[in-house]
């Protein structure tokens, strides 16, 4: 069995009712189900929306020639008074999922757009310690194909509110995100992030995004996803498996 | 210790002497080191090189603001005579690293780019067995931090010819690529490459593309990965550890 991999290309329609212009935003290589969730969330943490207020609707394209091609492609439309900065969104054209910024001006532009992380709540080593396998018992498809990333929130008690899987795993929480930006839950001051793989730049600045104060990963961080997190006031854990983690940020939030 | 993130910028300079034009190609979020051989990987995986001949110079660029962010930033400087499609251009803007395809209609143009695979050699079981601990062997810097990726390429007697790490799968692989065509050693018919982690369809893409005939991952393909390396006649093994692996296309190439 194989972890299913298909492209999803994201095209926006924005602009005053007389004159809409419409975008191919991005194509990113994910796996299929839950494409609205992954649409919304990415234009969210590409900065394009602000709020799922901002959508007059979202859905796959019927404009698209193959049949086979139709569950590829979704398009999101933006409410008439949408201003977007257009700018912006050619700079996002040389980024989507590869990064987020071009150096070190960008990053200080990255921490000024994150919500304050200063949230004061502490959790338990032992909650900790319980992420990961909460996370393998809900991960059914990783079981048949080994190949897709996880990300997972949890709330403080440490039960998985919702978990997204897909072969990319800054969609897995682009996911994640979207959902919960659609349910108006955002910022996501009361959970914790869990993601199967490691932690990079993106990954953290993500998670700042919509205010998460805890990201763990079962595998390494890296030198920028450790800066940042320093940064912006974010717990970050790594090598979170087998009853032990490094803590690399904000270790006020751990009760050891 | 932790891996090393930092963006590295591609630019290129190209048209006629009387009418040089700029364009920022790309951001992407790599470990520095090779990052010539990057670039020039990352120019020829994307279509926009055929071969090092068309290159006039690489270099960081001088031109940037902060010291600092100087080794972020390389510069390629196309021959005159190279005629560059924009539209193309335009189209890599929208893909970087995160993908190459939009759909199926690309895929089979991604197809017809790739050299024909028809290359009748055959390895051993016992040789791709001990690919995975030769390739763990040569990767310090996996062992200090585990945050790397790790893209290995090895001639037909099981020998690592060249090993290169990144935060980034895919840059590792186009550090590999970029030095040997640099090395103007293209096609790479009689190699085989090994991939730290999962094989994806750009993964698959890259190697078919420098006409790489086996391409082995530590990690699980993805669905599109599988179809592709099917499709150019390609072997592709996963889970390749352990003293085991699955083949999922071109076993004639495998002696059992």
């Amino acid at each position: 069995m194989l972890a299913v991999e298909e492209p999803l290309e994201i095209r926006i329609g924005f602009g005053e009712i007389t004159n809409r212009q419409q975008k191919n935003l991005s194509v990113t290589m994910r796996t299929p189900g839950h494409d609205i969730e992954l649409a919304i969330g990415f234009l969210f943490t590409e900065g394009i929306i602000r709020s799922y207020e901002q959508v007059e609707s979202a859905k796959y394209c019927e404009d698209v020639g193959r049949q086979e091609e139709k569950e590829n492609v979704v398009r999101v439309e933006l409410k008439p008074e949408v201003k977007l900065n257009v700018e912006k969104l050619q700079r996002n054209f040389y980024t989507t999922s590869s990064c987020g910024v071009c150096g070190k001006s960008s990053i200080d532009a990255v921490k000024q757009q994150c919500l304050k992380l200063n949230v004061n709540w502490q959790t338990e080593t032992s909650l900790i310690h319980a992420l990961p396998q909460n996370l393998r018992n809900a991960q059914r498809v990783f079981d048949h194909t080994g190949g897709l990333h996880a990300s997972g929130l949890f709330n403080l008690q440490g039960e998985l509110v919702l978990l997204r899987e897909d072969v990319g795993r800054h969609n897995a929480l682009d996911k994640v995100i979207g959902a919960m930006l659609i349910k108006n839950r955002l910022p996501l001051s009361d959970y914790m992030l869990l993601v199967s793989g490691r932690s990079s730049f993106e990954l953290v600045q993500k998670a700042a995004l919509t205010g998460i104060p805890l990201l763990a990963a079962v595998g390494a961080p890296s030198s920028l996803a450790v800066q940042l997190a320093q940064d912006v006031n974010m717990t970050l854990l790594g090598f979170v498996r087998d009853e032990r983690f490094n803590i690399y940020s904000g270790e006020e939030r751990i009760r050891v």
